[in-house]
């Protein structure tokens, strides 16, 4: 096996944001397969806030922090290139977390599904609308949120990968979609890109004089992508018996010092709220009925994304700390080959 | 018709704490029966810190604020004097909220039950342990809870009439319960009447360290009857996918200035919390069936309760600020007759 692997590992905890001196980029030999094995070479790579959590900051969330060394984790799509497993052949793509780099080497344990293309959906969206991003939104709005026609659902990073898919998906079952989203350029793609009634823009005065212009008849499911100070202004919105899909908390991920107080949690009881927080993988079971019902959406016209793609490998730090600080416009994908 | 009723009217909304001088004493005549209706002697009112609420500070909970003159909201236990309703006969045992008065005249739709007494089950538990204060710890207990054999319930407010019962009700479910309660004497009560496994004493140092000590495996559920700063303090020790019932925020209702900002709300999304906050009346097809259960439970033993009973309705604005001080152990109930 002739290929070169080119790896990013995790190099050492971030204080703050992370900068580029936080990773490390190596090139490795790839062992020869064995029975049961393939090779893929990783097509694309997607890039989620959820990295942060696993490069330190005391959060438990997904499993263990990453140790120095280690490679980075996150989801990529791949070809598979040589296969010594009669389930994967040669051209075939699939989905899996299988980390920052070029190539990869699976027993197909470790994917997430094998990618069989209908109604020519690109490729990228597996990775995004159509993958864990798309999944993400289905599951916590569904399941937590659960909708009903004629409600209003309000979500916060409404121009990234997830919460643009909230929305659609939202308007699909008959609601109210209002976005929150930092920036003119974002919220007139939100809302016109991506179909929203509404979206309030958190770089402006007033979120909550826009939010209660956006949603008169006040919000029934907050999305929630952000957490913090965000949560506190949305609180005041909620109608009563609100729910409150709590999916992530970009505002606190390279916070440093003291985390910002929510002052409004006393509307918890006085609203009846439900807030709950929950993760892709509580949902294992329905990610083929949530895939294949993306696919429907998407084929139809009725789920639409952006993707920001960057080029190569040694680029991809570059393009995670671009995205943590809100300079990508929906999914963040680093093209590898 | 020749008794006289003594009222208790709203009279102003307080700043922080109630004083004798926002209610208001009166006496009136009563009306006479018309087809339908039937007198009841008020023997025992229920005080409840939801009332607190009711009397201002910008809480929605359970409708409207009072209005200044209003008779004040309150559960009462009544017995039948006369009667012009087939269904309702003198003798007879009736709860609803009838308000903090001697008499009131009801038609029968503004009560809650007809007390049937079983198991010599003393009249006053349908005020509390078999009444709305049981119920509300038997509903959000099991319907947001959902406790599970061998899982650690952490009440705050342990002493207290919900608090007591929901520790109970864990430990009849197979749970470890763990008290939070104010000071030496109801912690004791706490564990020594209540049966709770442990209690922690919050007004001693170290909170956190006396929870983590009371509950080496976590907390899998925390009842919640007080927010605030001390939710904060509690999120911490709570396990992966841990239930909270929102019962009351007895640290904000006489709070004035900026309420204290919960600063561990990164929580609920690391470790996929469910906060919930939930009114008894939610659960109204349930009453029947709570009752019954809490009655089986108090008859077996198995759930005690403690009362404090103040003499006479000329005394009841003062248990009731009493209450709110935290100064009543149990149940409090004002006789009336």
């Amino acid at each position: 096996m002739q290929a070169t692997n080119t790896q990013v590992l995790f190099r050492r905890e971030p204080h703050g944001f992370p900068t580029p001196e936080d990773f490390e980029i190596v090139r490795t030999g790839l062992p020869d397969l064995v029975t049961g094995q393939f090779l893929i070479s990783n097509l694309y790579l997607s890039l989620d806030p959820y990295m942060r959590m696993l490069m330190g900051g005391g959060w438990t969330y997904s499993g263990k922090p990453m140790t120095p060394g280690q490679v980075m984790v996150g989801r990529i799509l791949g070809v598979v290139l040589e296969s010594k497993n009669p389930d994967f052949g040669p051209g075939e793509h699939v989905v899996g977390r299988l980390g920052w780099q070029t190539h990869a080497i699976s027993d197909g344990t470790d994917l997430d599904f094998k990618v069989t293309r209908k109604r020519d959906i690109p490729l990228t969206a597996y990775l995004g609308v159509c993958g864990s991003n798309g999944a993400t939104a289905w599951a916590g709005l569904k399941m937590i949120g659960e909708p009903k026609a004629g409600e209003t659902v309000l979500v916060s990073a409404a121009a990234g990968s997830v919460g643009s898919a909230v929305g659609q998906i939202a308007k699909a079952m008959g609601c109210r979609a209002i976005g929150i989203a930092g920036g003119e350029d974002k919220c007139r793609i939100v809302t016109e890109e991506f179909g929203f009634d509404a979206c309030c823009d958190y770089k402006r005065d007033d979120l909550t004089g826009q939010i209660r212009a956006a949603a008169s008849d006040g919000v029934d499911i907050y999305f929630d992508n952000v957490g913090g100070k965000m949560l506190d202004t949305v609180l005041p919105c909620l109608n009563r018996g609100a729910r409150v899909p709590v999916c992530g908390v970009l505002s606190q991920y390279n916070a440093e010092g003291e985390p910002y107080g929510i002052k409004n949690t006393r509307l918890i009881f006085d609203k009846k709220l439900r807030l709950q927080g929950f993760l892709l993988s509580d949902y294992r079971e329905l990610w083929a009925q949530a895939r294949a019902e993306l696919e429907e959406l998407v084929a139809a016209g009725c789920l639409r994304y952006r993707e920001t793609i960057a080029k190569g490998i040694e680029n991809a730090p570059e393009a995670f700390i671009g995205m943590l600080r809100g300079r990508n416009i929906g999914k963040q994908l680093v093209q590898l080959a």
